[in-house]
């Protein structure tokens, strides 16, 4: 809708310097965006950079510089930017100056608005080659255009700049590619209809940092070190950190919509998250295995939730945001600027070990740095002040790849020295001798094998030479574009309405933004300092856990996830009660996909439950084998036995596949569990059972109609459910109503209705089980969320 | 045997001062060892100030001096003794003076060698009562003599020297109490036959420390703020060390004989492990109370192995045991001077965490200290160098009772300003303004809240106003001893022909001393340095594991317990390589006792046994139930599953015990395994089968001459034992036989013999099933230890 215009004209049609030595073939690189910001401070700066190394490679090239812009002001603009183009200080002063007037006649602009303009390009470049005999060998489109713009550009190229057969196409992307999972999706299957995959290189410029483009290749070369502590044995944290000193000013209408964990989270950090934490491919510059292992990486990180990060925003965002934006005064931003986030990868790697991501804006200093911190397992007998100055194992041994600025300011490898050697390539990093009196990360630098880049490399010239050498390593696929958006889009989500902690912004910050870790969250470490809330500004809502009555029984109430967490607590008390007082706690536990949430949060919050002496039943079952994805218990088992530390004898799957078969009669399997439950359980009477709704009112798995289960002296039964699979076994209401307390946890819209229509009937279990739910001398809770109590 | 004199003198007999005013009755003391270098040195001392804060108490005194010498250079001896006795400093010297004199005048010399004297002291006690018109209240009888005098000078008391009726009898007694467990119960015993348990007060000077005697009480009143980190989630590690600089020099008779372990840390440190480790009780001044609670915390210790220690010798030792002891010139001592221990508690709360305990001579400072160092779960935003020097959160947190000496020359307790400000008692304990520019464990003083004692008290005076008082929680009990010798006799065993590491002392000793953690063992960090060997020194032997072949099959061989680690090695070898392979480890293993230390290997030193991927199945079980402590799987599960993460899924318990009845043949039993192993295990031939020998040659439960199991198509059999429970379920000898690789673990002399023979025969399954494992395509290795091998 944008590219509107019609003109386009080459601006030298002479003949080209060096394009008769091409034997190679020639090359167009189409840059898109030209006049625009990172073009004039990277991208023909990195362009150049690619003449200058490629121009004895036997490839010819042309520059095509590209904009909305008329003509003759954008040749102009252009130009004032190519003027400004510097050889690196080890290039001779002569060679220089005639590589740069190569460069420049090699280059010109054209307007690219209408689908015409990219037909005239198209025909332009075919009759450069004709006239200079050369063959075509491919074609780079620089997206450097805001994302809203790629999808029309897309199709234009695709429909009238596609190179001949036999020559390559490759498009590359800029960021932000997407917003959240669905519209990274949507974009993605847009392009997919123009490009194929391998014609895409999605860029993320941290890939083309030196120190992090190393961090695969050091994890390679130093197989031998790295193999016996590259895990949670050894591994203490790992911080992968981003700080920046500048603000979002004059940025606002770009960061408003994103904020830090989609600007600088979803991408640069967490692909310097996956090469640390991915299993090393055979050969790691192999973009294929490399990817695999990424995905397989990807596939092992737990998912995240609210209180896996911190949020902030510096006090003057707001104000920026109202001036930049036109807002009005009561406008409130919930944008973090500042995120710090915590990770955990449930791979038998790196289980526990904590991976803390932060970036932020108006922080203290700009510094960007990947630190591997080990655990310290030594005891030093001498006293630290008699000690020699030596690298003694009770110093802390870490390996940091520090990306740049900062006390340092230049990329580097640092390992401790009570560590080991590493082996780094010779020809382009070289030991560093340092400042000696400089500290890093609480240790002088002499503590530290250090190394640098023998010739330090902007990022986009890194990048530039590798869509020239086609190494798609060091690009994001699609595959791991959307592996990363999943990752990301449930925190986003959970997070977007929570008000983010002002801070004062650079030094004054101090220890506002510092966080803890506790129970696989973090918060943040002082109390929110009220002096800093303006007492009027309106906050989003803060519901609280809210108790009152439900059915004539206590009902608690709140949004989900604060429901399960306080469901889990009340659990966790009730347990650690009936462990002190009979020395056992017998609990059964319902399936279906309701409860899953509350066994996770079980698993990873509560590591002071006595699960040693706890007994573990079934409320229901299906009549499945435990190992089918289906059956309650491997749901279970998978969400949170797996977790914890039940022995194996006071576990209690229902016997529903007896004699190799499933739920028959005469195998006697309900006879058999309700013998089980007699023989452990002091007078049937289970200390908890936790039960669910279903939107047809039936519970454990006692559906409206049953002929078994509602009343009667059978204690465990068959049952028939109306949805598959059908066959049932279940725990009967009598059985249920013996048990000391029973909570009912019911979540979701989905489930509003029966809520509803349970608040007004009265006790009928033939038309809704759940109403015959009602404890002969034990407690019943209801826990509701918002969603199903409020619709 | 030692105490044949006669003589036994009241030196005083006329009228004693305060007598006249006792109204709560006399007490009499008597100090055995009167003129040795403990009491020289602090007993007189003690019990001077016991009298000081006594005097007024309405208790009378007299302090009877007691030894082998004769009367005259025995008063002589003692009274130089008291002259020396001084008042505290904050003592006007008025009082002092008369306080002394008084003393003086209330003490007396006694010979005490033979029965006779006793009995004679016993009755100078009642005249002198009787004379003075007092009630007596109790009498205490201090052991300030060598252990092997302990149980004649008992007798002599028990027979002779018991108050009458209604008054108390108090003995206190001083360690060694014995000298690893056997020794120590065979004492304990002894005095029981003369003593009540109330009646002993076993001296653990460490008690009397008042930073130790702290421990407990600091805890009790920190409830608030301990009860939330005082556990395995927050705690990092726990270090309890005495270090001392002086070397045993002209002790050696005595140290020869016991070495740091004995002298330090079964007694002293493993106190102070205690009162951090053991459950709070309601009340810590119960001695009742604390006892249950220290004896519970002991059950739950992990046991010591050979690896749970290291251990070193200062260079000078061996010639000064040479030379005091007079022995050859090739003697050799294994007595360690230097130990670090590491300690594991499974309890729930420290599962896990680290507790070293360390203590040497010779070394380079002397001081003590018990010091809980926690987790740094926290992020830092601001930058080192520019965030306040305030309390930082990401400043290490620790708790630490300081004993004495060391930097701090004082005993205090120190508390990290970032984790809380304590309670302290304020009569007792008061804020230390200290030297700023002192470090303590890596941070300056004025990180910590620091408390020092109000009144620096020696740990004598302590100890015997606590034996005044009755205060039995300052003491040992003998079932407190008898717990602390029964953990630490396995190691001191394991380790009795260890060579320990040399060093040369003092701050020479730089980094030789230190050790590393590693998979739940220590380690010295340095390789041992050959330069510190005296190249001619003769070793005790150093046996490794060798290969060879027995039955035409590999054996490795050595002693047990590096056999066991071989073993375990090679199966997390052959396990890794399976999974690696083919995904899944299908692992059969044998019952008994042989194999426990195996299981007990695997759960503590494989970390990285790929058990998500291990099925576990059982070579043989017993017919009783499986929660039984003699099933089979129960011991599998309590050495092995409960602590590694095997899938529910893929643990497959023999079913001995099917519809409530054990191995009845109609329940079919042996079919449903044979079975589930044609389900899961390809082509029903395990990865692996770990097989045990019986003394009968029985392997499996496949005894000589059975009627199953030992050919034929069936795979899983019923089996008759000779011995009870006779019903058995076994893998029969063709199953076994289609493994991939068979291992037998054969341990211990015991089985010397059947090792012997089965060297010699050939393939007689009848006779002595073992000999028919062959298996048909896979590879057999035996594990022989050497006790089996060469008996």
């Amino acid at each position: 809708k944008m590219l509107k215009g019609v003109l386009c004209t080459v601006l030298f049609v002479g003949a080209l310097p060096s394009l008769a030595e091409a034997s190679q073939g020639h090359i167009s690189v189409v840059l898109l965006g030209a006049t625009g910001d990172l073009a004039k401070k990277y991208l023909w700066q990195g362009l150049f950079q690619l003449y200058m190394d490629q121009v004895s490679s036997g490839h010819s090239f042309t520059f095509h510089g590209a904009a909305l812009t008329a003509l003759e002001p954008g040749q102009r603009l252009m130009f004032d930017v190519l003027k400004k183009l510097a050889c690196p200080p080890d290039e001779s002063p002569d060679r220089c100056a005639v590589l740069k007037d190569q460069f420049l006649k090699l280059s010109q602009y054209h307007q690219l608005k209408t689908a015409e303009n990219y037909t005239v390009l198209n025909r332009e470049i075919e009759t450069l080659l004709r006239q200079e005999g050369l063959k075509e060998a491919g074609r780079i489109f620089y997206f450097s255009v805001p994302p809203f713009a790629y999808t029309e550009i897309a199709r234009h190229i695709n429909s009238s700049c596609r190179p001949p057969p036999g020559a390559w196409l490759r498009v590359v992307l800029e960021k932000p590619f997407g917003h959240d999972l669905e519209s990274a999706q949507q974009l993605a299957a847009e392009l997919k209809s123009f490009f194929r995959e391998e014609e895409m290189y999605r860029v993320d410029h941290y890939l083309g940092k030196q120190a992090v483009a190393h961090i695969l290749p050091f994890r390679d070369q130093n197989r031998q070190f790295l193999d016996p502590i590259w895990n949670r044995h050894h591994v203490e944290r790992v911080e992968i950190v981003l700080k920046e000193t500048v603000d979002a000013k004059g940025r606002t209408s770009f960061y408003e919509q994103y904020g830090v964990i989609r600007d600088v989270l979803q991408n640069h950090l967490t692909e310097a998250l996956m090469f640390l934490t991915m299993e090393l491919p055979a050969n790691v510059s192999r973009a294929e295995e490399v990817l695999q292992c990424k995905l397989q990486a990807f596939r092992s990180l737990r998912g995240l939730e609210k209180n896996s990060a911190v949020l902030g925003q510096y006090q003057a965002y707001a104000s920026q945001v109202r001036e930049e934006l036109q807002k009005a005064q009561d406008y409130v931003s919930t944008t973090p600027t500042f995120a710090g986030v915590l990770i955990h990868s449930d791979s038998l790697r790196w289980e526990g070990v904590p991976f803390l991501l932060t970036s932020g804006k108006a922080l203290d200093e700009r510094v960007g740095y990947v630190r591997v911190l080990f655990k310290n397992r030594a005891y030093c007998t001498q006293s630290e002040t008699l000690r020699d100055a030596g690298h003694s194992q009770c110093k802390a041994k870490q390996i940091i790849f520090y990306i740049g600025h900062g006390a340092l300011n230049t990329p580097a490898v640092l390992v401790s020295r009570n560590l080991f050697r590493p082996v780094m390539p010779e020809g382009s990093w070289r030991e560093a001798v340092g400042q000696s009196d400089l500290h890093i990360f609480g240790q002088p630098l002499s503590d530290y094998y250090v190394y640098s880049p023998v010739k330090e490399r902007d990022a986009y010239s890194v990048l530039i030479s590798n869509i020239y050498h086609a190494r798609k390593d060091f690009f994001i696929t699609t595959e791991n574009l959307l592996a990363s958006w999943g990752f990301w889009t449930p925190l986003l989500e959970s997070i977007s309405h929570q008000p983010p902690r002002l801070y004062p912004g650079g030094v004054e910050n101090q220890h506002l933004l510092d966080f803890e870790m506790v129970s696989g969250e973090v918060a943040f470490t002082l109390a929110e300092p009220v002096e800093l809330l303006k007492p009027n500004r309106p906050m989003p809502s803060d519901y609280k856990t809210i108790q009152s009555k439900f059915r004539h029984s206590p009902l608690v109430s709140a949004w989900s996830e604060e429901l399960v967490s306080q469901l889990a607590s009340d659990i966790e008390k009730t347990a650690s009660r009936t462990v002190a007082h009979s020395g056992q706690f017998h609990l059964a536990l319902s399936g279906g996909s309701t409860p899953v949430v509350l066994f996770q949060r079980l698993a990873r919050h509560h590591y002071a439950f006595p699960w040693k002496h706890t007994h573990i039943w079934l409320v229901d079952e299906r009549c499945v084998p435990l190992t089918d994805a289906e059956s309650n218990f491997f749901s279970l088992h998978n969400h949170l036995l797996q977790s914890v530390r039940v022995p194996y004898f006071n576990i209690h799957p229902m016997p529903v596949h007896l004699n190799r078969r499933l739920c028959v009669e005469e195998d006697g399997g309900t006879e058999l569990y309700a013998k089980e439950i007699m023989a452990l359980v002091a007078n049937a009477s289970f200390d908890l059972v936790l039960l669910g709704v279903g939107t047809d009112g039936h519970t454990a798995s006692l559906f409206p109609q049953s002929e078994t289960g509602l009343e009667g002296a059978q204690t465990v039964v068959l049952t028939e459910s109306p949805v598959k699979p059908h066959q049932r076994m279940s725990l009967s209401l009598p059985l249920i109503n013996k048990a000391r307390q029973v909570f009912v946890l019911v979540l979701g819209n989905g489930k509003h209705d029966i809520t509803t229509l349970l608040s007004r009937v009265g006790h009928e279990p033939r038309k809704w089980p759940i109403s015959g739910v009602s404890p002969s001398s034990g407690q019943l809770v209801w826990y509701v969320d918002y969603e199903a109590l409020l619709g």
